[in-house]
């Protein structure tokens, strides 16, 4: 059987260990051809070939559910769930998803992008399956790395004490989340990991122990403890914490040996009651270059197979706002060391393994724990050091009680570095980072701006650091700057509260926010093109907002928009309004943000065009709104 | 020595046990004599008297520091850290707060109110102290129901990696948070509280394997891991599992004798890295009464100290309501088994309690693990169960990335029930209800309400269980009904997206949300002996905002005042504003709300009088923008 004939994973049902290593080669190598074209996550699939293909086997996918946390490890499973011959189509507009979704397929039966959160889910599901009296299997598969995260333990405590509750979570251990793992969990994994099989001791520790000298037929209370003591002590690989924690534990075996993953998977669902499977597994497997490399090749774009080399790029490309970043904290970390950069597992995302290599003492890694992260920060600021937490848009998420409760109420100045605000292109609704303005601007005592390209980046950190009253908030996109000059050091802080105009006109003020400064202004060139002329003020600060300049300019000009890329509701969008309409000035906004909905993976380009906020796109429907219509209500509602 | 002479800790250096024992006894005293008279939190205090001074007599507090986990149990401290003689002002407006605060007392070294954030905030302290090459004590204490926050988990994950970094944990282990604690964690530290003490073995090990018959004097090294797995087997209270974790273990010690607390924490003190001290306490310790029910008098109300019993209340009070929420959602659940109730660690508070009673099988209650449980509550959605998140709105916060990843991308239906929402009264900053409108009406597929009165909470509450096309929120405050008549069974839902009109009048449109709706009608009253006559509506939803209804009374009457108790930034004024202005809608729209700073602990009604939110000032500043002043541009605007 041919991959490409699979259209239902009961397909795999009794196909031999030959067969199905035949397949996970055919996967393999569809893996490597679309990642390398079009890019993509490609070590964790790579690593989960058999792990896949084993637990399907032992599975009856019509009726039992699994859960893959984050997702970005399921290509191989959307290959074997019908998606196949679509799967070229990865992660580009109206094609296959990069995540698992539940509405792409009936086999996606939890959708993720985040990680930690699949234990939940599954645990959601099986209380619901014991409470309809129906009987299915669920399976939540977890990295390592995700089970850093607070809620992946919180689920594996309350799981842990449901003795009834059938459910399997499979640790698919890689020693890695995106970089090698931090903590604790991580270390006690590896040693579990290499410890020697001393099963034999374990398997006849009864007889054993009746032939100890000392021992002999009855024992003691104290002898019983003993004899408990030493299986788990001759067992080191029984995983003591785990099963301390409720579940029984099988492992760890070879992620890459289909016929012991199969045995004890079907061990495993024997099992009443929660059960852990432990699978060591090599991010990248099958790819020598990228079993040798596996933090550059966890994701990445287009690549020479062969070499493993990224394609050239037509033309040279201005920076990364995050290669921007790194280099202006490291620089101004190199000068202050009260400058602490706190990243949640992400060092190479956010740019932050650069401050890693100079300054390693002023670095912290704390793993896929935001809300930890957060509250260190919080404890830093409370000794006088200046954290600076960068944490992306959508990920600071998972910290908003944190950010609320030990950082903004307690007036704390910890310096929140936002990366991948607003429309991040093929990754999708779980990672855009459409909701920072809002959910940031209503907190007392934040600060929460933007810049407008990478140069004004490097200023407002300088403000960010600078600002030692309390929070502070900087929001920038994902991708390149726009190529404008950068300075090696010796940036000016913009001051806050402050913003800028850029262009002057009579007949509309255009506010723009952050990275669609530049997209406003072109904006305003193509109404010029129509004879409309307008002021464009680069807004800089939500909050505080700078009225003081923005009032006259409404006031004199009458029609005001607004250009933002993030959810329109509670906005800047709306801050403008909420601030305009509180001082009596009437004056018609029209807000151009991202609507109510969620925006599919696309390119940026592609998703930016369709939430409408492209420059021709603004124009029109400011032409359209303000201009196009016989009378013009703005200027007599002053 | 009398407590009341202590106005700095370090003033129980040197104190006999004897001496201490008399301040434990006087603490106790007054501890009681102020919570029976004004309410309090009264059982966490008692139980960590002693800890409190073991404690603090092996701490310079001028240097060292402390963060206590929530903070209700700080009682003890406030009254060693020079606040004896203010300690009757308790949670009164401008008295001592109910939880610490950085800027109530020097001593106050990291404020809190939610759960699991001490070992983070230590941990902070602790990396900013080496990285300034300082040297004083971080300990955070932490009890065994915060432990199950996976904030905690996460801190101690990144803690026990670091074995260079003092940090000291004291587990304040009560076997309880509010109510007896859920899952796994719970229930190993319980086996470790319950084990012998076997100390000999371990201290001995050495010299007792020399003398074993077929161990010898050297060994293999299979024999010496069996005699470090002797060692722990020998001595189960040492906590394998935290050690595994890179934690020194001390403990389990008995919390109430000062003795052995000493003796351990200066042992403690000496070890180079994490240490955990487990110290078990008893909950009311001291008060009989409290002892024997831990869940009661964790937090109440003024009560007799003779009878425990609460103060008769002069006349009778409408019914609370989460007791009406508690009440109506029980009803429907017995005729809907796929009804679901989801806490997290907050039965009596939330009235599920009343759920489990009647119908344990359609209640969960996860622990301290908001993010758990609303990703749980998602996992049942998908297997068509009714989940029931009932939450406070405050908490909420800790999960938001979980409404938004797995529930709203995801469009599922999960019912979120905010309680406490709005202002809390006597607990402060820390848990004001404030962001749940604006933090939620942003996110899409979300439909957000909140009830006017019980009676339509009753309602509203069938809307949130027959709704199943995805997410929807309703709020509701903490506290007593408003007293309307309640119906046994047979609500009507409201129907989506529909508000109502309660009152006409031609000058002005006042639009009420959720439970500030009656002091709208109240505010309309007033206005109305002014000669101004006002149309109210109940708007009832926030999203979808029934602008059929609001946008032509807006535009015929041209005033609007729109009255919420949350944010003022992004709340209900902010939607209605925006609304109105997207649809060229050119009315004066004033919005009453809570200004964008923290509001601290009185009386409910003094906080409303606090930030303008009684019906007077909302008439008075009604007038005041609308109609005092020559020229009404209002209705010019139009």
């Amino acid at each position: 059987m041919h991959i490409s004939e699979i259209t239902h994973p009961n397909q795999l049902h009794g196909l031999s260990i030959r067969q199905l290593e035949t397949i996970a080669r055919q996967i393999r190598e569809k893996h490597l051809e679309t990642v390398s074209t079009s890019g993509g996550h490609l070590g964790p699939g790579l690593g989960v070939v058999e792990l896949t293909l084993g637990l399907y086997q032992t599975l009856d996918l019509d009726h039992d559910k699994v859960i893959w946390d984050v997702g970005h490890q399921a290509y191989p499973h959307k290959m074997l769930t019908g998606r196949y011959h679509q799967f070229h189509t990865l992660r580009q507009k109206d094609g296959i998803a990069g995540y698992l979704k539940r509405c792409e397929s009936q086999f996606d039966h939890f959708g993720a992008g985040h990680a930690s959160t699949s234990i939940s889910a599954g645990l959601g599901m099986a209380l619901a399956r014991d409470a309809k009296g129906e009987d299915f299997k669920v399976v939540s598969v977890i990295g390592d790395g995700a089970l850093t995260g607070g809620m992946a333990l919180e689920a594996i405590n309350h799981a842990g004490h449901l003795p009834d509750t059938n459910l399997m979570v499979v640790l698919n251990d890689n020693e890695m989340s995106i970089s090698p793992n931090v903590g604790a969990i991580s270390r006690y994994l590896n040693k579990v990991r290499l410890s020697p099989p001393m099963q034999f001791l374990s398997d006849n520790i009864e007889e054993q122990f009746k032939h100890l000298p000392f021992f002999g037929e009855s024992l003691t209370p104290e002898m019983e403890r003993m004899k408990e003591g030493m299986k788990r002590l001759a067992v080191p690989k029984v995983g003591a914490v785990i099963e301390e924690l409720g579940f029984k534990y099988f492992g760890p075996i070879d992620g890459h040996n289909l016929n012991e993953l199969i045995y004890t998977f079907n061990q495993a669902h024997q099992v009443q009651g929660p059960v852990l499977v432990h699978v060591s597994t090599t991010k990248g497997k099958g790819y020598p270059i990228a079993e040798k490399d596996q933090v550059s090749y966890h994701a990445q774009g287009a690549f020479d197979l062969a070499t493993g080399k990224a394609e050239p790029s037509s033309k040279p490309k201005p920076p990364k706002y995050c290669k921007v970043f790194a280099h202006t904290l490291t620089k101004l970390a190199e000068n202050n060391p009260k400058i602490i950069g706190i990243t949640a597992a992400m060092a190479t995302g956010t740019g932050l393994d650069k401050l890693q290599q100079k300054l390693p003492d002023q670095y912290i890694d704390v793993g896929i724990a935001e809300q930890h992260a957060v509250t260190t920060a919080a404890g830093l600021a409370c000794e006088g050091m200046r954290p600076v937490a960068a944490i992306y848009s959508t990920f600071l998420q998972r910290a908003y009680d944190q950010i609320i409760h030990d950082v903004c109420i307690q007036n704390l100045p910890v310096f929140f570095c936002l990366d991948r605000a607003g429309i991040v292109g093929a990754d999708g609704p779980t990672h855009q980072g459409m909701y920072d303005i809002a959910y940031l601007r209503c907190l007392p005592n934040m600060v929460v701006m933007a810049p407008k390209d990478e140069a004004e980046l490097q200023r407002m950190t300088v403000t960010g650091i600078n600002h030692t009253e309390g929070p502070i908030a900087m929001r920038y996109p994902r991708g390149n700057g726009i190529g404008v000059p950068l300075m090696e050091e010796g940036w000016d802080p913009v001051e806050i509260g402050k913003g800028e105009i850029l262009r002057n006109g009579d007949d509309i003020l255009l506010l723009g926010y952050g990275a669609m400064v530049p997209t406003t202004m072109q904006a305003a060139e193509i109404l010029s093109e129509h004879g409309i002329e307008a002021t464009v003020v680069n807004a800089r600060f939500v909050k505080p907002l700078d009225t003081e300049l923005i009032f006259p300019l409404a006031q004199k000009i009458g029609r005001v928009a607004t250009v933002e890329e993030g959810c329109l509701m509670g906005g800047f969008g709306s801050a403008v309004t909420e601030a305009m309409m509180d001082n009596n000035i009437l004056v018609p906004v029209k807000r151009f943000g991202v609507p109510d909905e969620l925006v599919d993976h696309a390119k940026p380009e592609e998703a930016q065009a369709e939430v409408g906020l492209t420059s021709s796109q603004i124009a029109e429907q400011v032409l359209e709104s303000f201009f196009k219509s016989e009378k013009e209500p703005a200027k007599q509602a002053v």
